[in-house]
């Protein structure tokens, strides 16, 4: 642990933006010291600040400028910043590290944050950072490496403070104060039996304000919930949200413990989760702000090239009624119309939908009510809608015939959409697929396929 | 504080579905036992249950199922449950409660959750809950009502363990251990200097190891910082996780300390925040699974207004071709595409830069950057893209005019896209409208219109 930020509560009144973080004009001051070559200037300025904003203001620079400034800055790099840098940066800062610095920077760091540092680095710069380690902590994170990608036994540390659950309060405290290494930060010490099973936990506060000879399990939270080392971080996370732990025991396959997951782990995981939804409803990979242009690119184009192919499912319906537009090229005018408003309304039912399954609030015991309540919606939505849009219809191209094709459409549409933004989400959960990474594609492939037909077909039907 | 989830550890082997939560099994059975008016049952039933999980079991069922659920459960409903219900349903359900249970339910709340629970209430409602409280609580409550929603101030809990700087560990243990009423859960001490300002922060397990004579001065945290009531929920929940506090005091205008905010409060505010934006980007206002159909159509309809408003503007841009599609009607079946493309690689700039600047990764400082990559991305993936479409138009169409014609228009869509998808967000965020609102319907309304008019003109002025 360094200094950095003991200058403590941030300034008052800073620049018009944001109440925190890195203040705007730093970035530009910080490039101005590296232009000039000023170590000291730049030293100067970086020292202040939390490892968090230096790993920003890292990420909010070209490539060029961060090398030129990592190679001018002698404060150095540490384990605490290299854990806050975007994924995408860390290899490329740690490759640019001698030995001996990296050794120094990851020395001081808990056994969960050299895991989640190592995890995605490539063998050769992984075996670097072990190297550096101390033996046992170098023990625990090999062990951490061993559970499954996104499992708790990644996420929680080793360095668990425990007691066995006969114990008072007096004995540990005594425990406590002799002087035993002690996790950096430690919310609850948890009480075990003889065969290391976790039992239950006692808060700090309690501890500290109980009577000496009062046995911890007197003691113990209600709250108290175990996870076990093969857990998903997703649900843990949303876990520690529902149920407000602070810290939870991790336990492997016989029920002994292992380590321990904090909330501001759990927090970070619930965090990642919904940037992994957001950016794939919208088709963007793992997209993040410092990623080069190649890398966006290659995060973005694949689902440009999908949608390239549905859009040309959606031409060739469109195709296949030419005969019909040609007669009545109004047609060509409204028809993207009907399409747009189905793909709007099956991106609302698919956005909740999958919100929902992240959230674990859309389970197959509500299932049914919510399809319904989406085809109720969406045949109200699309009468309303229907009959606005046939109303404008027929004022500006003067055809009732015209008008009620396309109001029929859209409430087909619309229907089409709520219970496609539903059952696709539903469909790919059941397969194993992330809902929010696909769903979107084949919700509007629907959606464009059941506008452009229901519309030129019935065109064709009532008006030709 | 009840005893409800004291079984401890969840099952380990349930259902396919959750490692945690509510069984799916569990609501029908619920079900049934209502069904058969069978109190005992359904005692039996959710007594087990965390007051999170009772919550969900109410959101999943529909209106008239919960009014029988409560009218015929006599575990009753307490305060703990009512914070964690969503607020759509609050109201329904503390109207349903007497005077006396409600009293019962809200007194053992801390003041955080009373001011959650009442500040969404009509009048009415919230003077039930207020009278309930103590008087002491209820002075709090009422403090904390007078701060602007969705600030620090109605975040904190009033309830603060605070010792003078100048302490000793031991005076510290002496004052914990003296009976004082302390918070169900707390984390650190905040040391106060006479004129009540808080000047740091020492965590229980450092009073528990250190030695009695050692000022709590000494033994400060780094991470300590503070904010102000108030200073917005959104950035507190955003520096927590960033700066991974645990828990942070909150001053008034004087810098005195008024309250505390712990982290399960900003993971539950991040929780929100998130839940927002992506419901917001898809036009969804604040939906949530419980609503019912009409509050659903409340939410969603006014945006496919909007929506229909955006077709049209497109349609009309269309509708000045007509002469051109009817001319060559291949332009009908090709135009959507094009639109299509830069609807999706708009959204995918947009989802980026709505994330980035809720996350405030995305400044002043790095915006150019960010629109040269975005616009660089743009252009590449468009000349990628329209080298595959202007391709399949040749093949397709025989027509190698036709084929540079869709190629331009494309890239000059996506480039639009790209800078829209940038742009619009920036510009929502600097006149104080929330990026993820609005943006969408902008986005695409340009992207509509760009794909429309630049394939339809460019096949005017190329192919007439």
């Amino acid at each position: 642990m360094d200094d950095r930020s003991s200058t403590l509560t941030q300034p008052q009144n800073q620049d018009e933006d944001d109440e925190f973080g890195l203040p705007a004009r730093l970035v530009g001051q910080a490039l101005e010291a590296v232009e000039a070559r000023d170590a000291v200037q730049l030293d100067e300025l970086l020292d202040p600040l939390h490892p968090a904003d230096i790993a920003d203001l890292l990420e909010q620079i070209g490539p060029g400028q961060r090398r030129s400034l990592l190679a001018l800055w002698r404060g150095g790099m540490d384990g605490d910043i290299l854990s806050e840098l975007d994924e995408s940066l860390r290899e490329e800062v740690i490759e640019g590290l001698a030995p001996g610095e990296l050794a120094e920077a990851v020395r001081d760091l808990e056994t969960d944050d050299v895991v989640d540092l190592v995890e995605d680095l490539d063998p050769a710069a992984q075996e670097a950072v072990l190297g550096a380690l101390a033996a046992a902590d170098r023990v625990a994170v090999e062990k951490a490496l061993t559970y499954p990608e996104y499992s708790a036994g990644r996420l929680m540390q080793s360095e668990v403070v425990r007691a066995p659950h006969h114990w008072t309060v007096g004995e540990a405290i005594d425990f406590l104060r002799s002087g035993t290494l002690l996790p950096d930060q430690f919310y609850h010490v948890v009480l075990i039996d003889p065969r290391l099973k976790p039992v239950g936990y006692v808060t700090l506060g309690r501890i500290l304000s109980a009577r000496q000879e009062t046995r911890l399990r007197d003691l113990t939270e209600e709250s108290f919930r175990t996870f076990h080392v093969e857990d998903e971080q997703g649900d843990v996370a949303q876990a520690f949200n529902k149920y407000h732990l602070i810290s939870a025991p991790v336990v492997d396959d016989d029920d002994r413990l292992v380590g321990v997951i904090t909330i501001d782990d759990a927090m970070n995981v619930l965090d990642e989760e919904h940037e992994e939804d957001i950016l794939r409803l919208a088709g963007v990979g793992d997209g993040a702000l410092s990623d080069s242009v190649r890398e966006t690119i290659r995060g973005r184009l694949p689902w440009l090239v999908v949608n390239l192919g549905t859009a040309g499912l959606a031409a060739f319906v469109i195709s296949r009624f030419e005969g019909t537009i040609q007669a009545l090229v109004a047609l060509a005018t409204l028809m993207p119309i009907v399409a747009s408003m189905g793909g709007n309304a099956g991106t609302q039912s698919l956005t909740v939908a999958v919100r929902a399954l992240a959230t674990r609030d859309l389970t197959r015991s509500n299932a049914w009510r919510v399809i319904r309540r989406e085809a109720a919606v969406g045949l109200l939505n699309g009468v309303v809608l229907a009959t606005v849009l046939g109303g404008l219809t027929v004022l500006f191209f003067g055809s009732w015939a015209l008008g009620a094709v396309i109001a029929t459409a859209l409430v087909v549409n619309l229907i089409a959409a709520a219970l496609a933004g539903v059952f696709v989400p539903l469909l790919m959960e059941r397969i194993g697929v992330d809902p929010a990474l696909a769903s979107g594609t084949f919700v509007t492939t629907v959606t464009d396929v059941v506008g452009f037909f229901s519309f030129l077909g019935l065109a064709t039907l009532v008006l030709m």
